[in-house]
């Protein structure tokens, strides 16, 4: 049994494939004089193509993971624009007569060397995207196949130490039974992106331990527990399949609760709602049985562009989701780029910490242009559904005031060019920076509602980043200190009469549901695929016993004991409440 | 008058001196191939002047400044021992025979291109450590002078677009009446060392208002409002120098309060403790009136070395320490790396946001072999004096339990060693983290004493980077959450019995006393320079009324108007509290 971290659940049983590099032999070749230029059209006929792939690529990509993670590929487009690169290319082709795959092999090396040289951790992944892109671009001018995975084979567990943005496009769900992998964290692209696939997959395995392992190799992987067995017994195996079944029935009867209303056996009603990014995420979600939004991400609406959207455009985009969930309401969180998100046409200085940096509500205060735009297009959107307004990272009352100021100014424009929207639009504020819960009370005199953001909020309460993996272990969800933050605000929230709902991944963990209950919020809003699993739990488990839980964690001194106490409590109601039968009519939503 | 930032207070009058940049004309300039070996040579007596002038330069900041500034010449020394740089010098020397000095300015201009075609802020600024080290070979190689102040004139006001490392070590005090610079912050190492050696700084001017200042140009600059007045009237500037006047009377009145004990009209003792890096740093604070070391920040002696220090090593300079301060108390802080504070020799990996990464007690508790040779070393020196033990970044239970037990196990080696100790050190824990916060009181139950480090305390309430130029002005120390998160740590310390101190900057900046007196903290720990300050305020500010104010601050909504009555108060007591009169006997500590 060898132990990696757990980063996309499920169970997968099968024979390994290991991923093989990406490497390919050069033969030195030199050209004439005169085929100097048919060796130019050829590199830029590969320069086109790979272009092209990589275009492809990045569009699979945000087909099936979202806009964010599709981004990885600008970096390696990019390069193939690089005049440095290709000046070195053209260079060797021009002076030393070398054919094009020659200059590209020479060129790859070179730089690799000298990034490699600098002793630099962010030279060498430049090195890394180098080597991607030139391989790529190698492949093309040699006529070299593709290394993809095998599809004529059972479908398999793939082993790598990594895998590239290309081989992640490229990844076939049918074919892949589980993936393990040396790198990556629970917060990687791979991870999400296994998790949006369903695929169970296992990170940060020990080299040595992931070395020896062969194609062909018997393997399992416990993608929840982060377990790995290799060449295990046939009783171990029956064991594994046994669990597997299991958790595929699981999977399948959960589907009977798309139409059931999100209530606790003792009556407690709390909204499960949809993170989304696009309108075609909407739809996902509505299958996946949401019936609202609590998270609109709007910045996705920026991205893979060459310059900032339209009022005109962003208003169709928010009106056609306003219009697609009816009467059902929809929570449009302003722009919330810097950090880790990036727009290719708005340049943010680097940063030394940019989660503690120019992001959010700061960017949108900085720029009132920008902002304004943004806001009039909700406003407008709000005349065809039940449109709420969100400003991400807020930490002070001036900074809402400020935003709200600037809500007035937009108004006041739509009124006198006459174009209709809701006066009483409501508004609220992301709860996700630790001032802003300390300040709860004071923001609720302010805004219509709260919406908790835990996965900032942790990660700035403990200090941790959760995407560095030397210390991702310290990121703790359920961390003594955490569950007194969001006390504080829901309770600020319940004294002042505003609604408060969560919408970070804490939202979305079936586990947690009890704190969430015991709190008493208002609604959770969570990725499509995580909805039924929540309502199913929440359909068992009852308030009152979800307080008393509180009231005793409230009181545990480390995060180990909290977990401890909601385990238990957890396996109590599987124990005790059966799985409600298939909805009644009166249940329906 | 034009509005900068204030980055070190005091007022100067006086000429401009515009610092001219660093260039010179190389011609071009062929030699021999017999020349070949001579040239080779001037070029390695070139790199070996320029690292031994880099070497005393980073000496003597260090003298002024500290050790964690001088480190910023360790980039600039890596890079005349980088190959790739050196390789491209000698390869036009060969390969062209050029001289030295032509190739060597082809290499700079080559690298600075290059890396400025990237694109990369972070490239841009290797560009310009390039230009700045390739300049001090190039002036070697030319036989050009130093750029240095002039020394035979009136002393001046620099004016700079900014100012280089190399310019900040030849800085001579007597000369410069005050520095205005168009980059920088309140917390660049020019603001640093200004306010060390207390010359005024204005920072942050723009660009269009400084270029215009010529050499020569009458100027004014106040510091402390971060205002500059170009070529102002005569009867402007006899009102700022009576400013002047009266605070340099301020300044002298200062030095009579250095053996007065520091207690409040109405009897409240708060302890003024200097924080210090090194033997040298004491002495500095000795002098300055501190009786007591609220902060030893270990990490110094980690720094400027090849290696990590030996048990002995640490243990030396601890008992001497130890033994300087004689009964008084020493708080010894474990080391406290990570961040922006890194090793030579322990590398950290590149973190996205190093300020929520691998740091101070996470690396101690990761690497427990140096965690504990420090902490046999901080027992040991515990025989010879009062020491205190203090573990810093603490966010959870756990973490001072894991810390407590390796201190244990250094306990018991001792004891087994027959090493002396003080068996009952006390062990406190920084409160820096917001979790750290929330969960005092369970801190409190494994601890003797907290010190709030309200610098990092801030920066993750709000989310703000206060070294990040673009969000600075965010970074508020008086926010209506941070004086709750004050509150709660110093409600908590009480309740449970323990003393609480403060170590970050706000516990220098004398306006903020009466929020300490109101809070009732125990202890105050900052700069030897703002000692006397702090105490000159203490000794007219009543605990009583300063209770009354903190009440009625913290309902204030907004920063704004918690400093507004901060101000209104502080000017109250300047009106209705004389100075008081030179110690007598009774008040001598």
């Amino acid at each position: 049994m060898i132990q990696g971290i757990g980063a996309s659940a499920g169970i997968a049983i099968g024979k390994a494939f290991v991923l093989p590099n990406w490497e390919w032999d050069v033969p030195e070749q030199k050209i004439d004089v005169t085929d100097l230029a048919k060796e130019f059209d050829r590199l830029y006929e590969g320069i086109k193509t790979s272009k092209d792939e990589i275009e492809q690529m990045k569009g699979e990509l945000r087909e099936v993971v979202g806009t964010a993670e599709s981004h990885i590929f600008d970096a390696h487009l990019a390069i193939l624009d690089d005049p440095i690169f290709m000046n070195e290319v053209q260079g060797i082709i021009q002076r030393q007569y070398k054919a094009a795959e020659v200059a590209v092999k020479e060129a790859i090396d070179h730089f690799v060397t000298m990034f490699d040289l600098l002793d630099d951790e962010y030279m060498k992944e430049r090195a890394l995207d180098i080597k991607d892109v030139g391989n790529r671009l190698l492949k093309h001018l040699l006529g070299a196949p593709e290394i993809t995975l095998p599809t004529d084979t059972q479908p398999f567990i793939l082993v790598a130490k990594e895998l590239s943005p290309s081989q992640l496009a490229h990844l076939n769900p049918s074919h892949v039974l589980g993936i393990v992998t040396l790198a990556g964290s629970t917060t990687s692209h791979s991870a999400i992106m296994a998790r949006a696939l369903g695929i169970p997959l296992v990170v940060g395995v020990e080299g040595k331990l992931i070395e020896p392992i062969q194609t062909g190799d018997s393997l399992i992987i416990d993608g929840a527990k982060g377990e790995m067995l290799v060449r295990p017994s046939k009783l171990v195996t029956d064991r594994y399949k046994m669990r597997r079944s299991s958790q595929l029935e699981e999977k399948k009867k959960l589907h009977r609760f798309v139409g059931v209303k999100p209530v606790t056996p003792d009556g407690k009603t709390i909204e499960l709602a949809a993170n989304i990014s696009s309108l075609k995420e909407l739809e996902v979600a509505l299958r996946a049985g949401a019936v609202e939004v609590g998270l609109f991400r709007t910045e996705f609406l920026y991205m893979d562009r060459h310059s900032f959207p339209s009022e005109q455009e962003q208003f169709e985009v928010y009106k056609a989701v306003a219009q697609k969930l009816d009467s059902h309401p929809v929570i449009i969180r302003t722009l919330d780029i810097g950090g880790d998100k990036q727009l290719d046409y708005f340049e943010i200085p680097e940063e030394d910490n940019p989660f503690l940096g120019y992001r959010a509500i700061r960017i949108s205060l900085d720029r009132q242009d920008l902002f304004k735009t943004q806001l009039r297009a909700v406003l407008r959107a709000s005349h065809y559904g039940h449109v709420k307004l969100m400003f991400p990272l807020i930490s002070s009352v001036e900074e809402v005031q400020k935003a709200k100021k600037v809500l007035e100014e937009a108004k006041q424009e739509l009124r006198q060019e006459n174009l209709p929207f809701n006066e009483n639009i409501e508004v609220g504020v992301m709860i996700e920076v630790p001032a802003a819960v300390l300040i709860a009370d004071l923001l609720a005199d302010e805004v219509d509602f709260f919406s908790i953001g835990t996965n900032d909020l942790v990660q700035f309460a403990l200090a941790v980043d959760r995407m560095n993996e030397q210390i991702a272990h310290l990121y703790e969800p359920c961390h003594p200190a955490v569950l007194r933050l969001l006390k504080i605000t829901v309770d600020a929230a319940k004294r002042k009469g505003i609604p408060v709902g969560v919408c970070g991944e804490l939202a979305g963990d079936a586990r947690a549901l009890p704190i969430w209950l015991g709190l008493d919020v208002d609604e959770l809003s969570m990725s499509s695929y995580t909805i039924l699993q929540v309502k199913e739990r929440l359909l068992r488990t009852n308030q009152e016993d979800s307080r008393r839980l509180l009231d005793d964690i409230m009181k545990c001194r480390t995060s180990q004991e909290i977990y401890d106490q909601l385990e238990t409590f957890n396996a109590n109601v599987d124990q005790l409440q059966q799985i409600p039968q298939a909805a009644s009519p009166a249940q329906m939503d």
